[in-house]
């Protein structure tokens, strides 16, 4: 086997994985283990079929609560001519399930036999009268359940590689199991590699990074039935990876070597693997993931894979999708996991570089009839990109890019049930669509919101991608917001335009202000670097209309052309020193604390698509802004009036 | 509150639950726990929204290897004029993730700059140069991550309600998390009672039944994120259930009190309810599981819920899934499992009470572009329709049935892809079929078959209602098998007709034939019961054939309108002593242990649509029946020859 030191197809990487570990002789289920059939056993897989032990019932039982009697004996009996039995002697009382005595071979349910005293008056002790009379004559084997009527003994229950559900539980044991063969857990070591890498719970300094991967990596593999063992953070550190790597092969089936996630960190990785057994491949043409590493440790006779996972969180989680669900799967004898799939419209241009698997995250709704999927960033290490994905789009190797409104197939990282209860926000961003995100999830709806500036979020709904956009467009000759956008801009669909909140914008500085910056003209001082917002965005045409009016040029502005989608984008840039001032809302001040300067006054409006105005999924949002409390968290909140909260500013039809 | 003695409607039974919880103060989410967050924080439910603690990125950070610069020191750099910039100096190298070094700004990935020796040389060591050129110039903040650029302290991460997947504990671990808040788990406590009940791994003897229901409610409570606490089997002894239930209610949040399948057994957990508390609900209009109890428990100052689970298998989930998933979610503040529903066609009537809710279990297969839903027995006791069950159909009160062909909604008790993987075969019975099954898991084919004869299996596979037929109907005027009876039955579709097996049809007596039957003329005999297979059936057409010939009357035999649907109901009848012999294959005498009296061969052919006769669903069927594991398993059986196994034998063309 050949060593592969630049990237090579990710079918060829899973193939020379598959070869290394079949080589080792390894590509096979592992040895089974006896396990009690409990709560536990949900999950397992089933390393032998199993065939019924005993049959179900395991002789002939009553199905019902009545008389067992002899057929023969009813023969004749009519409404009018009832026979009567003698209890005891042929007539014998049975429950449910109990056997049917000897001699006897049917039942009459209590409810259609007559309970008699010795005087022959009607009995009050239905279930032991001293006779009984029958109305009608039965044939044999009437209510009873004959033995193997359910389960027959030798008869197949669940073939070997079915995976236990809870009910399975019951039919192998009432088949007779209290304990049953399973395939034995595989056993998985993670071993998280870096000298910047600080565990879960210390606040990261300058330099330092959370460990998350490990914590990750591990629940997944756990859901896939395997056992993983984290360890503990190992310095950029050749020898001490180096015995932690043989430490662990004497332990498990599979290492996962969790590189930091700089390039030499990687090395590490290699060079371990290299000095231990050998190294089969370095590098995989998929996108997140590149720099996975693929080996076989020798250690004695025995043969170890061990994967070189790369350090950012979607590349790592991406890898191990890939890579060893597979090989977990093919070691319980089980088949691997299939996701769902749906098909979707993608709302977005995607390009992507064509001689890699690319795996794009995407957002989805069901907007109408259609699922919509709009890409979310593409950066290996956006961490917060995993909490909003609902599903991955694969473009795979030889494609560029696919085009708005082509229609591809999605695997679900999310049942669609929740992605039908989904409210697409597209539009301009502001902090109150985040609480309003917690309140209507107590209403049992998703809010996303993408953020494209208002404009952006106009032309989104006129395309058909969003349920409702968030607006706050000032007209400069009117002094009106919104109503002349949406009319220019909306040309495909009716809408309802309904207030938001109207909420204070002005200038973000660095706390305490220490470059004293007061107002727009400001901005026109050399020591002050100013950071903008993308054009299309409210708030840049809100400072273009009063750069305007103060006679201010925006060429003269140091930094104009420097730009941000969010208001948070904006304090961040402040925080970080990338820029002293922005224009912004003064509840981004609160999040990065930092001073806020009090300038206009704006209205901001939901735009609401009228076909889904009036839908059962977008009710719970109109409950939420006739909710007091939603009304009075916001009102607390810096900058915000919520008077006009709710209320229809227009409607328009097309 | 009423007590309501006789069945109530379903819903009603559900809000009076819920109003006596509301009443007792109960109906709202449990106390939170503080839980640390490890793998064992997946599917735990947030009792508190999670907003970000820090930023991530914490700082300013590199989001390449490459050399830190400041950007206004590249302006002008040029391929043809490149700027050189001195190591530590003017440049500094950063790995991924590295902070960007105070005064710096930007960064210059490795791949793009030129290392160089002091003395202008090109050097090799290109993290470490003693100055590096660069060839074109760069914008501030190039390849920097800033600050918040992923995560922003404040955000919302996760609201309250959601439920962990393992990615989630990645994202709240970058949000600065270490440990969560979640709902403790509710406490549910099982009693099974019923003096019939033995404990799993007993070997059940007349009148006893394995007690397996704790086992599934265990694990299903488990599944929905609850404690479940098994209680050992307590009989039908008032004081002891009394007590039982006194302890649980001191330890757990809800108890489950499983009756005996008997209505004496009902009783008990009535009068025990009804003794400690109060009884609210005494049968509930739902099928099956009438005899559903709901009640209170009072306790000092505490209240308990309680519930009278049937005691039959099918009742008993089917009443949890009903009443308690509902009441766990509420406990633990998320809400309700949603479970995925498809559109199906049913392949037969289906009668129902018309008060009831009536919950029938189906089997499912994709057949073309149709999914068709085919009920399982509605036994409450048949606990094999659990293991066979794909999905429920629900037929609310007031329906009386659904004709067959009717479209309707399933809600699916397995993931639709394995249901796209099954093959559906409606036909006759014979035991390689379960051998068949086996095989066919290993190449990730369900293999469902569904016994109704052989005519009745040529029927459905003329209405397209299944993949493949099986057959061995003998044409008395040619001697001939099948042929005839496709081109008679099969009008709607090409077939193609495949061998299975050469097998042995005989007489199924008792072990050492005590009766000493010996041919079809015994069957004439008073003292030998008889018994029949279904109209339709090739053993029935098999038998008739071999009467006419031997000049005997139908009439005569002892039994012969007494009918069963397989070969293992024969042997079943004859086990449990309903009858002394019956026509059948020698493989059924094998599974009850009985003696075989050989007296026919016949020819079974598989009967396949030519529609998915070369499709890829059914290609792994030709795989095992080519498989020579599989025909020397076959051919060990009792009276089975596979020469013919997979021979072509017919296709037909409409």
């Amino acid at each position: 086997m050949g060593l592969y030191l630049h990237d090579i197809p990710l079918g060829e990487a899973k193939k020379l994985l598959e070869n290394a570990i079949e080589t080792a002789g390894l590509w096979k289920t592992l040895e089974s283990e006896i396990i009690s059939l409990d709560e536990n056993a949900v999950g397992r897989v089933l390393s032998a079929s199993i065939h019924a032990r005993i049959s179900s019932p395991s002789y002939n039982s009553s199905a019902m609560d009545g008389f067992a009697i002899k057929a023969s004996e009813s023969i004749g009996a009519k409404p009018t001519r009832p026979i009567t039995l003698k209890n005891g002697v042929n007539a014998r009382y049975v429950d449910t399930g109990d056997p049917i005595p000897d001699g006897y071979d049917s039942v009459v349910p209590l409810e259609e036999i007559g309970p008699i005293n010795e005087d022959g008056s009607i009995s009050r002790d239905v279930r032991s009268p001293f006779s009984i009379c029958i109305r009608a004559s039965v044939v044999p084997w009437k209510n009873v359940r004959s033995l193997g009527e359910d389960i027959v003994e030798t008869q197949l229950i669940y073939p070997r590689g079915y995976v236990l559900r809870p009910v399975d539980l019951g039919v192998i044991a009432a088949a007779g199991y209290s304990s049953i063969e399973v395939a034995r857990k595989p056993k998985i070591a993670i071993i998280p590699t870096g000298s910047e890498l600080i565990p879960l719970g210390e606040k990261p300094k300058s330099g330092e990074i959370l460990e998350t991967n490990s914590l990750v990596l591990a629940a997944k593999i756990r859901e896939w039935g395997a056992d993983a063992f984290r360890f503990e953070i190992v310095p950029d550190d050749y020898e001490a990876i180096r015995k932690n790597v043989i430490k662990a092969s004497e332990e498990v089936d599979l290492i996962l070597l969790n590189a930091g996630s700089s390039a030499g960190s990687e090395d590490y990785s290699a060079r371990v693997i290299g000095s231990v057994g050998s190294l089969l491949v370095h590098g995989v043409a998929v996108r997140p993931g590149h720099p996975v590493i693929i080996g076989i440790i020798k250690f004695g006779k025995r043969s170890i894979p061990i994967i070189g996972v790369p350090g950012f969180p979607v590349s790592a989680i991406l890898t191990i999708d890939i890579f060893v669900e597979e090989i977990i799967a093919k070691w319980l004898g089980r088949f691997p996991k299939e996701v769902e799939k749906l098909d979707a419209k993608i709302t977005q241009k995607i390009t992507s570089p064509s001689g890699d698997d690319d795996f794009v995250r995407v957002v989805l709704a069901k907007i109408g009839s259609e699922y919509l999927a709009s890409p979310l960033s593409r950066g290996a290490g956006v961490i917060s990109s995993l909490s909003k994905a609902d599903g991955l789009l694969v473009i795979p190797t030889g494609i560029q890019g696919m085009e708005a409104g082509e229609r591809v197939q999605i695997s679900l990282l999310r049942p669609k049930s929740e992605i039908e209860e989904t409210i697409l926000f597209i539009g301009s961003h502001d902090l109150i669509l985040d609480e309003l995100a917690e309140f209507l999830y107590d209403k049992k709806r998703r809010f996303i919101s993408v953020n494209v500036g208002s404009i952006g979020g106009l032309i989104a709904l006129n395309r058909g991608e969003s349920h409702l956009a968030g607006s706050h467009l000032l007209d400069p000759e009117t002094g009106e917001y919104n109503l002349k956008y949406v009319r220019k801009y909306i040309t495909n669909y009716s809408v309802r335009i309904i207030s938001l909140a109207v909420r204070e914008q002005g200038l973000l500085v660095r706390k305490k202000n220490p470059k004293n910056i007061r107002n727009l003209m400001d901005l026109l001082r050399e020591d002050v670097r100013f950071i903008n917002r993308q054009r299309g965005a409210g708030t840049r045409i809100l400072l273009d209309y009063n750069l305007a009016i103060n006679n201010i040029l925006p060429e003269k502005i140091n930094g104009y052309n420097q730009d941000e989608y969010t208001h948070l984008g904006i304090a961040s840039a402040i925080i970080s020193g990338r820029a002293d001032c922005g224009l912004g809302i003064a509840a981004a001040s609160i999040a990065y604390n930092l001073d806020f300067i009090p300038l206009f006054k704006e209205r901001y409006d939901l735009v609401i698509n009228k076909n889904f105005a009036e839908s059962g999924l977008l009710k719970p949002l109109y409950d939420v802004l006739e909710d007091s409390r939603f009304r009075k968290y916001i009102s607390g909140m810096k900058g915000y009036d919520t008077e006009l909260m709710g209320k229809i500013v227009m409607d328009t039809s097309i």
